[in-house]
């Protein structure tokens, strides 16, 4: 089981890589683009559904009875417990204007468990990726989640989105000063969750967001020797999730701000 | 004096790439990178330092009558009305921490006005660079700030210091919310106000800042076509000052807000 893991890390790895060259195609030309709006402030182009087709044939040529839900398109249902939950590109409001910080995203959940998760950033060529028991890396350097025991060692990202309140971000938001914090937010929840795994932030924190957006950067968090609250298994693919992940010192306070900001989760 | 101010800019943005390479030495090599704190989560590194030198080094040599101010080290004052302003990592907070969005800032004033900025990111090697009456480029390529009338067409950049309340940042966002716009901060303001002037945000705002880090950016602002509220030539180098820039049309509203925030600025 372990050897099918890491095959399927690979494969994912290899895809991610390749997807992002797909997605730099478009970034680099960017006037050419089409994008249209999905919602208030909730943007998609041409490229993350064209990136998304590309990640589903290589899926369905590699693991044909495996189920893929993505951002863009219909979900597709498996008949082996195994579905690959995919983001072509995370950070959409990004990618259109022109911001480097967005990144392509494919996790592999297994019974609603993330087994792998793969979060590519093409601007800066890094890749951060592990499966579960196996520790979590980028570019093939191992990655710790953050060592820090108070808020005032750095930083903590958070995010938006239509499906929770811009209230209890700014309780959030002043919660994390009050203590000391400063809170970032480069617009990619996946990318902040990798930098949460990598110390790089202290932790990430939103009250909701779709499983495409955060099941791989949860596994990396806790691959990462980080701390992360669980997501119901039964319900984070269909529905998403609230996140909580940081730092094993720091995830006690971080998960009372959350409670205090968002409210009680169960 | 345009081929001054041409010659000015051309050596600028070429001290400013070799600086990024030099800083990339020290980023690609974190785990040996001397680290120390300045204050409440404000840190300054060896690379820091080291890079401040170069660039100061460069300049005595090209240009040895100009006044020098950067952020590490004392000022230099010079005899020819010209001052270097000079930010050798912008986003040290990033940079220590292994968060790509960072980068070298180069201003030249003259008699305290702005006549040449260059904002180079070494992560993705993007050089946003112009002089007074010459517009703004990225990479060669024009830019121009944001055509957007309303907050809900995109997101407005912001920054914390330990110079400003952060109950203020808190009201600003809550405003930009309430029209529904984004808030965004990736701890790099002048990297930040470069996106401003390339449109990729509506525009940035923040309390305060010091002249290396925002003098570059809001000569970027203005001269890709947005609108900057115009610092006190006669305090902004020495003692910085309020930063609000944005797209032409949203720029009124920007303002109203960081009244309201903030309070007057006169």
């Amino acid at each position: 089981m372990t050897d099918d893991l890491d095959d399927r890390m690979h494969f994912a790895i290899d895809l991610a890589r390749r997807a992002g060259e797909l997605a730099l195609k478009y970034f680099r030309d960017l006037d050419n683009l089409t994008v249209e709006s999905k919602g208030h402030q909730d943007l998609v182009s041409e490229g993350d559904r064209e990136v998304e087709l590309f990640i589903r044939a290589a899926i369905a040529e590699a693991y044909p009875d495996d189920g893929i839900v993505g951002e863009e398109h219909a979900a597709v249902t498996g008949t082996t417990g195994h579905v690959w939950v995919i983001d072509p590109i995370d950070g959409t409001a990004n990618f259109v204007r022109g911001i480097p910080a967005w990144c392509v995203v494919i996790a592999c959940a297994r019974d609603g468990e993330t087994i792998v998760g793969v979060t590519h950033e093409p601007s800066t060529d890094e890749t951060f990726y592990g499966r579960r028991g196996g520790g979590a890396f980028v570019n093939g350097k191992p990655i710790k989640a953050s060592n820090a025991a108070s808020l005032s060692e750095g930083s903590v990202g958070t995010g938006l989105s239509n499906r929770a309140s811009t209230k209890n971000v700014v309780v959030l938001i002043t919660l994390i000063m009050a203590e000391g914090g400063v809170f970032y937010r480069n617009a990619s929840g996946a990318l902040m969750l990798a930098y949460a795994a990598s110390g790089r932030l202290l932790g990430y924190l939103e009250e909701h967001m779709n499983a495409w957006d955060c099941l791989a950067g949860m596994l990396l968090v806790e691959e990462a020797g980080g701390t992360v609250m669980k997501a119901d298994p039964k319900t984070v693919i269909g529905k998403g999730t609230q996140v909580i992940t940081g730092g094993k010192h720091i995830f006690p306070r971080l998960q009372l701000l959350c409670e205090t900001s968002f409210g009680p989760t169960r």
